[in-house]
């Protein structure tokens, strides 16, 4: 093979961003310094204790006492896949509560493993209505499990978990819950709402690059899973042998991704010193101080009040806007990223994401700012300084 | 729920280490440099640059013109996953050559797809014979796809490819290979050998910390994914959904894990500067010095000559020697991580890996060395030296 020649040159570096959309999200300087170690070996005694130690600060972050707490060596979506096709043999009846983009994404993967889907698809941009999971499940006598969304990114919507959680424990039925967009963000209370199985990412509101999903595991579901009749789908995302592996015997599954261990770490360390209660309202805050922007320029939420997320705040793109240059501006002019529109929502929203590290006064009006250079060049009108002058009123307790 | 306070305290740093094991290896310090960068988002068009970039380098290291090559986001074992999840159907037919405890998990794997699973066990510790499987396929009129792996951790075999896939090709079969350990430490030409899928991992011969998968698929498998009758039992690991994300069309599938991308790069960068001829013959010297070294001390290799990787070099635990003190006096008195023997070679055999950045001179000298003062302790009498003075005598092409 005749090859051109490679050119020899510095490390080149990444431009640097404002990351404002749905993840990943900023990363903290001490995530990126804890990542940056030597390497150790994945059984090495030094590195279980820390495997152990993320376990432990996993519990405190799902709040749980009970559940094996460990992370699957991919992103997110490995996480929900390793739920789905562990937790569900070919033929079980899954209840599926639809109200948003990834929800979707749980249809797709348990049609895969051959489960009995049944999708209950509720309004986008809504919380979803229990009521519909009730009617559902009385036509049932064998659902194994009932699947939520806790933070629907796609929408915006904080999806009230109680009520589903007890509708699924009266039919004896599992409970699955996606914390992607929630761990870290928002209370998210693993034992007290009676869930069995959740999955987080760690580029959102846990100040990590993406690259693991942190989960938590009950022991009813464990035992589920260890007393199938047929082997999950799965070997990688097999929940009971990633089990082992970080939890019981220790027995060589994969070679773990040390160093993103390492980064999950000081991420969860971070979350814990802050506390939780203290991120909560940080999130909260800067989240309300940007919608108070948006609102002060006539920018309408996709979520209704009571149901909006703070990490996450999709707005309609205002009638003849640009979505792509405005989108384009952000990021060349301002170095912002925003997140775009999903599935039904796809040309029609935009998805500001304040999570984690990225959930700080500084970037909201920078965020805003921007917005009021930038909108009246696409024909939107805004009366100048409206949006930062809001914003920073509620910043300052104003 | 009541939880102790948490200790806050600096970043804890892990504990130094020479990793002469099976991986991870030692990661190059431009490679950690390149991790530790701010974030950028997944779909921004200057990452989209760096996936294009790592493709090309990728195609290099495969020397493949003609394949599509891209990282897939978990380990190593994720690549085979993605391979016999993608390439078969259920009731398809794999032939699987097996010498080796890698083997063995493409079967478990190939068994939970639902496909026809033919393995043809031969010896461990031998190179795998051409005309067994010869024998078998000509049993079968239906094979789609048949595996093998270039490199076996577990034995330390170099698999000779370019019969197997003959008579792969001759049998209008898929030949899939597993080049976790063989990829940027020995040839691996992916065109020449008419290979249709193979997987590689990170954090062995490519100096990068362990997470991704790098994979090379060519336009028959490709076309042979996207003409299934059924959709490959994983989603997050389906092999057209990746390529759609890394290559063509950009449909947005799962957030890449940006940080370990930024981390193959520099790592592929490295590899190539070093150029692959140049990186293979640093390899084969520093394994024949480590060989010679042992037999200096009679200490006997796994592999017959002939068929030895330079990676990985397992090694026959002399009789008596206890392998878990041995292990521990490595760790604890020397900070070197060695390898312990895997399925049955487990209790056996020590793996010695000197790969990538652990392929180095002054590490064989340091492992012969402290094995040197280790052994005569539980009872196995050196020549004082001996192993050390003929490790040298290679290394200084005496």
């Amino acid at each position: 093979m005749t090859q051109p020649p490679l050119p020899v040159s510095k490390i080149p570096m990444v431009p640097p961003r404002i990351l404002l959309g749905p993840g990943p999200s900023m990363v903290h300087p001490r995530v990126l310094q804890a990542m940056m170690q030597n390497m150790i070996g994945y059984l090495d005694p030094d590195f279980i204790k820390i495997m152990d130690e993320v376990s432990e600060l996993l519990k405190r972050v799902y709040q749980t006492d009970d559940a094996i707490t460990f992370a699957l060596s991919g992103t997110g979506s490995s996480g929900m896949e390793a739920g789905i096709s562990s937790l569900l043999e070919p033929g079980d009846t899954v209840v599926m509560c639809i109200y948003g983009y990834f929800c979707e994404r749980m249809v797709d993967m348990a049609t895969r493993v051959g489960a009995n889907v049944v999708p209950i698809r509720a309004d986008w941009g809504k919380p979803f209505p229990e009521e519909m999971l009730e009617a559902e499940l009385k036509k049932h006598t064998d659902v194994k499990l009932v699947t939520a969304i806790h933070a629907e990114t796609s929408t915006g919507i904080r999806q009230p978990l109680e009520g589903i959680s007890r509708l699924a424990q009266d039919h004896d039925a599992m409970f699955m819950v996606d914390a992607v967009t929630s761990l870290g963000g928002n209370e998210m209370a693993f034992d007290d709402w009676g869930i069995d199985y959740s999955y987080s990412a760690t580029q959102k509101c846990l100040g990590c690059p993406p690259g693991l999903s942190p989960v938590a595991l009950s022991a009813r579901a464990h035992e589920s899973i260890k007393s199938r009749s047929t082997l999950p789908s799965s070997w990688y995302l097999d929940l009971a042998l990633n089990a082992n592996y970080w939890g019981f015997d220790r027995v060589y599954h994969h070679t773990a991704p040390v160093s993103m261990i390492l980064a999950l770490r000081e991420g969860l360390r971070i979350v814990l010193e802050e506390g939780l209660e203290s991120r909560f309202a940080r999130h909260e805050t800067n989240a309300a101080a940007l919608r108070a922007g948006l609102e002060a320029i006539g920018i309408k939420m996709v979520a209704p009040v009571g149901y909006q997320l703070a990490q996450i705040t999709p707005v309609w793109i205002p009638e003849g806007v640009d979505d792509d240059a405005v989108r384009h501006m952000l990021l060349r002019q301002h170095s912002i990223e925003i997140g775009k529109g999903l599935g039904e929502l796809a040309g029609k929203a935009w998805r500001f994401g304040l999570m984690g590290e990225s959930s700080r006064p500084e970037y909201v009006l920078a965020l805003l700012s921007a917005l009021e250079g930038i909108l009246p060049r696409v024909g939107y009108e805004t009366a100048s300084g409206a949006a930062v002058g809001a914003a920073s009123q509620v910043l300052t307790g104003g």
